[in-house]
């Protein structure tokens, strides 16, 4: 059999068709498809529409050796993936007795009866193999096609994710040829992204020329820029050794600033950190509103190292609960270096933590003063120990770019003071 | 002629189909085409081959009555969006003289003498209209065909969309007829997707056969269910009066459970309630782990409302901050409605506020039990006033799943605790 070496990806969904949605599950195969050295070649988006999605799945199949849809396999009927699928490849469709039972038991777990509309999640064309849902009542279907495949999956990333790694990665990677992609992720904390690009620049350009050569990206997001180094070839262990060595010059380049050179968010980071010195932090929270909480929250088993936070968005909540002065909120203001100072002693010695860490800002849009313009954010970090820091910092942008700007900063102020 | 109502938009560009850029000018383009009645039936990102854009092409053709191509009309060779486009619609290419002389000047101007290579940003397919760039080298053309019409348009934003407001708008609109697109947007709180569609189907079924027919597509994420209606014609007011009627009709059958049939978020729902009744909310979050807070402090003037959270990720942050008793968490756990009740308590006491929300739960990987399994979550509510609520409910899903959905159960009981 020829190998699969394309892919097109065919997003199903009127929705992602509006000035409002759009799709992303590609993003998350393309990086898929990429390490098991399958090229991604065409993308498309089309409407519900049976017809729309048929002539979208005949236009990649004489194109590429996989399409992949994404979404249109709930139960409704506006859900026509399967039929669409089905029709292309001219297979009839029968209901699987086994899928049928699966959705009652789940819907029984949670103590509902199966809506009867949900029988046609278990409408299967013939010769597919079912992939196994783990995170909704949705299957996804493989369907072998002369040499090539059709694979259908959910639309939820929280769905779509697991089933590809669980189900369809292994299957094509098995009939991929031997190239692969590799590819490492360095992040850089505090930098502009013209800043970060000029000291990487000179390091990147030369690789690009070696054999194997390196690809260099950079994006940025709020307060963080991301260099992603990749390399495409048959031998993972030169690959991975070519891209060592690139990540080792770029990171002793950009020095202290860099703070993950495996992709790691700076919450992980900070986690591990504090975990492996067994110390706590608490957090108390004002323009940021619980967004660090959130963060660090975010990660599993996080109780270990977080003893808790307060979101002291009013000046009463920054007295009563933190125990900052009235006199200075009253002299300085709710932002000023001082007033961040007391809240991180305040949630430290108060949430009995280690550490503890303030934010207190002007997100906007309004709130701004000639001296304190929108944007103004005073961080303090108390502890561990006897370190103490506290920094302003002025960011342009929006209520949403200051807020998550300030969640890095922060968090880069701990990591730090963690060094 | 036909007037022009679907169109097709063609991303051109190998650098997006990597897994690190995302075609937007899509979304701008829809917006716009969109205002003026025309639909968008399909996308599609390609990249710099040239069969693999005729394809692009032909398939769209096919389907709509516009296709426009965003991207590929620089200078290089990989810059083939002209010749794939002409060879679809078998036209020659000429060198147009004027365009050369344009290019020139415009060098010229900045100091340079034209590259040779940028000649062949002259070649014009003939009979095709060419769209001043007035930001940029690359000229956008308008190709006529049969009563079908190709646009060809430069990728940067910032040449585009000028671009497409001063010499493309105006011509669409005028061959598109007077039609025009509405759109209502209901939100549903904690029902499940099916169980919405089969409450709301027997209501827009017969709306889609109507005059004005009405499409609804229904969306959901964890805890929240869309439901998007929509309708084209030329009589916006009777267009909007249908849409209301359908919205009235939709929201009247599903009940208590609609939280918004404007489009706006959970969050915005409950700060206008709270601001129209003077009231102000206090948090305790132990699995959302200050979820809420950022959720609700993502408005500006949240302040106005929420004096503040306690993120209680340990139990002694439970009983210092929120004042509940070791015995209560001693005998019952802290995942308990006992706890929970204890906690709103607490924290609406100490921040001082008229309503205290607390969520307390399991959202794992760890830390379930027979009795509570991952997934457990229970919700308080206490005030305003004397009104009290305190409900527990399971959830399956990961980590990521449970707490977005315990931030939407909370909000909403907030919702109901204050119609």
């Amino acid at each position: 059999m020829r190998p699969i070496a394309s892919a097109g990806i065919v997003a199903v969904g009127t929705e992602l068709l509006t000035p409002h949605r759009i799709d992303t599950n590609s993003l998350y195969l393309t990086a898929q498809l990429n390490e098991i050295g399958i090229d991604v070649r065409s993308k498309c988006v089309v409407g519900d529409g049976v017809a729309d999605l048929e002539s979208a799945i005949r236009h990649l199949l004489d194109q590429v050796d996989v399409v992949l849809l994404t979404g249109g396999l709930g139960p409704t009927a506006d859900d026509l993936t399967r039929e669409a699928a089905a029709a292309v490849l001219g297979r009839t469709m029968h209901e699987d007795a086994a899928l049928v039972d699966q959705l009652r038991q789940r819907f029984a777990a949670r103590g509902f009866a199966m809506p009867e509309i949900n029988r046609r999640q278990a409408q299967v064309p013939e010769h597919a193999i079912v992939l196994p849902n783990a995170h909704g009542s949705a299957p996804g279907l493989w369907l072998d096609h002369d040499e090539r495949v059709v694979v259908l999956l959910p639309g939820p990333p929280r769905e779509l994710q697991p089933m590809f790694e669980a189900s369809v990665r292994g299957r094509l990677a098995a009939r991929a040829g031997a190239r692969v992609l590799r590819r490492r992720v360095i992040k850089i904390a505090g930098q502009p992204e013209s800043r970060v690009d000029e000291v990487a620049a000179p390091i990147y350009e030369p690789l690009l020329r070696q054999t194997p050569s390196i690809e260099t990206t950079i994006l940025a997001s709020p307060g963080q820029v991301e260099l992603h180094v990749s390399a495409r070839g048959t031998k993972t262990d030169e690959l991975d050794a070519a891209l060592e060595q690139a990540v080792q010059a770029l990171a002793r380049a950009l020095g202290a600033s860099v703070f993950s050179t495996d992709g790691r968010a700076i919450e992980r980071v900070v986690g591990e950190r504090l975990r492996e010195r067994g110390l706590r932090i608490a957090l108390a929270e004002s323009c940021t509103g619980g967004m660090i909480a959130a963060r660090l929250t975010d990660t599993p088993g996080s109780s270990a190292y977080l003893t808790g936070g307060v979101v002291a968005y009013s000046n009463e909540v920054k007295h009563r609960q933190l125990g900052v002065a009235p006199e200075t909120l009253n002299a300085l203001g709710a932002v000023s270096e001082a007033v961040a100072s007391a809240m991180a002693e305040g949630v430290r010695e108060r949430l009995r933590a280690d550490i503890g860490l303030a934010v207190t800002g002007i997100a906007g849009p309004d709130g701004g003063t000639p001296e304190k313009p929108v944007g103004t954010v005073c961080f303090a970090v108390a502890g561990p120990g006897t370190y103490r820091e506290t920094v302003t910092r002025r960011v342009p942008g929006d209520r949403d770019v200051i807020r998550q700007w300030s969640v890095m900063v922060a968090l880069d102020l701990v990591r730090r003071a963690l060094r």
